[in-house]
């Protein structure tokens, strides 16, 4: 029986790890694919204070490090389902972990488009985040696909930064509330960055090892340095399907302390329902659901 | 004008000037002593995601680094007092700085003792975290002083990692919640890790490079290898005298946007009322409320 069950080993998942093990509690830290989670694929973090800039990759690495110095019971395994009782049991793919506690630090994937040629330019032009990757391409011309509030913050966000905004939308209108859409448009009218393409959709993508074209379904071909893909996102909450601690969306709802409605079950990290998603507010979401696991682990123990 | 003026260039400070700065914003930061804040004293630092366990003061000067970076103004003065009218005027010992919105990122200190021979212990013996020291100690005797809530809490943290604590309190009852008490007594009666001195002081300070003895009022001498002050934080907000933002203990009271009852001087990091006084929540603190600032000086500008 372990103290915490962890699912997920990205910077929410490694920094609570962290936490618990130095208070010498039984810690599994279960992750489908490698620590660090998404970092990996970011070619530059530039926003991480006590890290120069570097690639995501060799933070991941670093963190990897942490992680086996403070020896967590690591498990290579997808989670299917939780089942709770007088303790939580983690029904992994190969395996089932039975735990005090669980923090859920699964993190979320961006949606894609899913079109033809999309793959070869994941994060070769292709990025999902405005504040992470905006700056790289001050001066130059992008395009945001989407329509909702994050495709317009990102043009607003862009605005100051880029030349040239093409903003990419299926329907004719935008899905989010009218001050966002006024905000948008007033701002429009004195910057002039963004021209709204609606009822478009990308169906084609060029460039020789980085993006450099969008092809358009009118046939209408746009040349861009940049694409953020503004779709929304999808939590990996699909083994939580059977407990009802999540909102519209799949975003696990907890209390300031990080506790969900499952009394026990923790989360922290993307994962979580907030308003801002950054490895900064991962690892401070993650420390203050660990501190709190750790004063629930005395209780229970004494 | 600036656009923001952040207040101390601790791990909260460096943050959001990142966050504004990679915004374009226009940033004043104002530290009076050096870049890192309370990081500096800390001789190791092995709880912070990405990073290898280090020194404080290595840390810092990396933040120090990427604050160069991102070139906001950087001001080596002390804030005095702050003024509000269409916005906002900080007065420093040297200068005022005119500002759209104030950050105040001044962390805390740690109340000492203030008996002879303490300075020379400082960070050599004596701590005042038991989350980040406690595990320099495993083994060992320590003694913790203090008879509050976070003395209790630190025997209660150390009971799993040390070998003996004397708690010494100069009352003969514990001043917080019975609770508490009764937690920290019963787990007392399995452990017996502790022991209780009251109606004592420390009264003295022995140790050639580290400490190695206290010499109490009653005459008696313990041996330890650590010593865990417990005597109550001191936030650093005496600047904020006249505007009533803060609470009883002087912390800043701010929403979850980080903002604060006078609308736009945020807060973020040790100095803001919360549970948890971590780097990750600081820097986490500080990313949510850089963000929201970012929001308000973009509706401000358009």
């Amino acid at each position: 029986m372990f103290d915490c069950a962890i699912i997920g080993a990205g910077p929410a998942g490694v920094t609570a790890a962290i936490y618990l093990r130095r208070n010498y509690f039984k810690v599994a830290i279960i992750e489908k694919n490698c620590v660090g989670g998404q970092i990996i694929n970011s070619p530059m973090i530039a926003n991480y204070p006590g890290i120069l800039p570097t690639d995501g990759a060799s933070i991941a690495y670093t963190m990897s490090q942490q992680l086996e110095n403070y020896s967590p019971h690591f498990i290579s395994s997808e989670v299917i389902d939780i089942k709770k009782d007088d303790h939580f049991t983690v029904i992994c793919k190969d395996e089932e972990v039975e735990a005090q506690t669980v923090l859920v630090c699964s993190g979320m994937h961006h949606k894609i488009l899913g079109i033809k040629d999309e793959q070869k330019y994941l994060n070769k032009g292709i990025s999902w985040c405005a504040t992470c990757d905006g700056t790289l391409y001050k001066g130059k011309d992008v395009a945001v696909v989407g329509g909702g509030m994050s495709a317009l913050e990102t043009c607003i966000y862009l605005s100051r930064i880029v030349n040239k905004i093409y903003l990419i939308h299926r329907r004719d209108s935008f899905r989010c509330d009218e001050f966002l859409v006024n905000k948008f448009m007033s701002l429009n009218k004195v910057l002039k960055k963004t021209e709204i393409c609606f009822n478009e959709e990308i169906v084609g993508m060029n460039g020789k090892d980085h993006l450099e074209q969008l092809v358009l379904k009118s046939g209408r071909t746009l040349n861009v340095d940049g694409l953020f893909e503004c779709i929304g996102f999808e939590p990996n909450t699909n083994f939580l399907a059977n407990l009802s601690l999540i909102n519209q969306s799949g975003f696990i709802i907890v209390d300031k302390e990080g506790n969900s409605k499952v009394d026990g079950l923790y989360a922290a990290g993307d994962v979580i329902s907030k308003d801002v998603r950054q490895i900064t507010t991962a690892v401070g979401d993650a420390t203050i659901a660990a501190t709190s696991i750790i004063k629930r682990l005395r209780n229970v123990v004494f």
